[in-house]
């Protein structure tokens, strides 16, 4: 049995697919599949990269009978460990092409911070987005602590870490904190359809986007301003800023397939 | 007539019950029972430390017969007994434990301060938030910036503070800014649910996981995902992770009380 | 034809008019008149600036013909070129009054990052919000990513900017992030009863609370509240104070136009 894939779809996105017939739980091999994912990212051809799962469960983080065995590891050992799963979230983070969540079910513990380590979440009908962390006597890992920050107001990232209390997609929606909420079933299909919008565009300049966006939530107005104009002074002499300028002067298209 | 006291419940909550028979305004004895509180929560039986007022409002600031009596004092003067103030924002924001604000009829001035330092927010139907500094010919103190800017977005945090514009526990609540609106009166019970529910999770873990979500608003991703690392593994190694995961594995409650 | 022209109202607010007969795009003129604007915002009578429109669209950024012709510039000749626009909203961001945007139709590239630059912002029911520059191989600029940082959560920020997406004034405002949505037609005299509103308040609380509130979204907490007790420090011994807190002893109306 695989427990995760990663396939290329239309050449043009990559997609993990987490199996959940254990509810996605994170493991090494859901680790090499995603460092395999952003691998396979690198090539120009690739627009984006798809998070999703079978079984209608997101991912639902790590396995808490692999963490039990950590007691007998030194506590540099244990970082070692929690620094394979950071190495994913940096992976998701510094991705050259956006990534997109497609949340079936529920994202939970780690698996919750891998969908809000992503660009774009689209979610199910009544999803679940829980950090029972506190339950096991833990705390978040994962970035999740530095998603949340750019993602809800401190009290609601409180709640959620602080009394493991599941929050609907819907309500995280309403505070714009998920991009799109669809009928179960339906999160994959609308995840390609943002993927496929996104593979039409200027692989280049949204690489340059979704870094400035990351950032803005990071750095001074000063700092920010600074990076902006040197961004787009750089996409300013690019092939695609002639392509993009050119089409909507004479009223085409864009192609920025090349 | 006591202004402010503190009072102890079921041997595991600090609870500060401010009178409001003056509405509950920031005193010396207010300052130094807080003060007290947060001496009393360094003990390891206490899990929670709960804020919340007699006579039905919350907490209307600082005194301005008292202000204005401060024009007669140096700059330097004045800004100890700023720092007066702000040492009790410092002892709420670095508390061992949970702090749960409990907001019956509203806030106000240094009171919104105070309530916005706090980690959970529940909130009477109709309590009204001010920040009317501005009508005074002065700028908000106590963190007030600070902590709007961790919880709500800026325009919003531009108007409450430029217009003294009272924003309605209702709005606050659908932007993710306050945890729960409850009937009128029923703020202090809310609020000790949440506390009840609080002291039966890891002393510990929680006061880590207050201190983490607190910095993912501060930190860049790469510091917060190390400072997330470091503690995971501390905590991985303690009795509370022990206990906590040997209870899921068990399929029994966990015991954090000892 | 004008394209933009500044006006003083009633001897205290500063008007920045955008014509749109090219809905607003930004020019050297414009960028001529808002200099002049905050040129003007210097004499202390000015109680607040006002950006708005005529012709139903508040701005819809930089012209793409002239962007087109940028490609023969160096990549430093292009960095000087956006610098002006980042002095532009330099320019608003560090105001010595409140800025209001009127965003009648909507505001769309460079035009949203004025909008969000300044500090309060009214909407006209449907207005849409569009940061269109991925359609033309380009990243945002005029501080649009620092801006987003301050007002959406991440996902929505990266939906506007990676797809391009136009957000309504409702949805925005849903969230926090525009502080008033009324019927078309009606933001510049819905902004202007906010500037009386403001008029009548302190100066320099109001600057200094600005000042205090952006710095909120940048500083640590330790920071924020050093600068909050300075600025506290200093207007309690000022003029405005001394109103200010004379006139709520007196139960009377403050008069701050002295």
């Amino acid at each position: 049995m695989t427990l995760a894939r990663v396939d290329e779809l239309d050449d043009r996105l990559v997609v993990v697919n987490m199996n959940s017939t254990r509810r996605g739980a994170l493991s090494p091999e859901l680790y090499a599949t995603i460092g395999e994912a952003f691998e396979a990212a690198r090539n120009p051809r690739i627009r984006a990269v798809l998070l999703t799962s079978e079984g209608g469960f997101f991912c639902s983080g790590g396995d808490l009978n692999t963490l039990i065995e950590r007691r007998k590891l030194s506590e540099a050992q244990r970082k070692e460990k929690i620094d394979g799963l950071h190495h994913l979230i940096r992976l998701i983070r510094s991705s050259p092409v956006p990534v997109i969540a497609a949340v079936e079910g529920g994202a939970a513990g780690a698996g919750l911070s891998l969908a809000l380590a992503c660009d774009l979440i689209v979610a199910a009908e009544g999803a679940v987005f829980t950090a029972a962390y506190v339950k096991a006597g833990l705390a978040p890992d994962g970035g999740l602590t530095s998603a949340l920050a750019r993602v809800v107001p401190r009290p609601l990232a409180m709640e959620m870490c602080l009394l493991a209390r599941p929050v609907s997609a819907e309500r995280l929606a309403a505070a714009g904190a998920i991009n799109l909420v669809v009928p179960a079933g339906e999160t994959e299909a609308q995840a390609h359809a943002l993927a496929d919008a996104l593979a039409k565009g200027p692989r280049n300049a949204q690489g340059t986007i979704r870094a400035l966006v990351s950032s803005g939530y990071e750095l001074t107005e000063a700092a920010q301003l600074d990076a902006e104009r040197n961004a787009m002074a750089r996409l300013q002499g690019g092939a695609e800023a002639t392509e993009g300028i050119s089409a909507f002067l004479e009223k085409r298209k864009p192609d920025f397939s090349k």
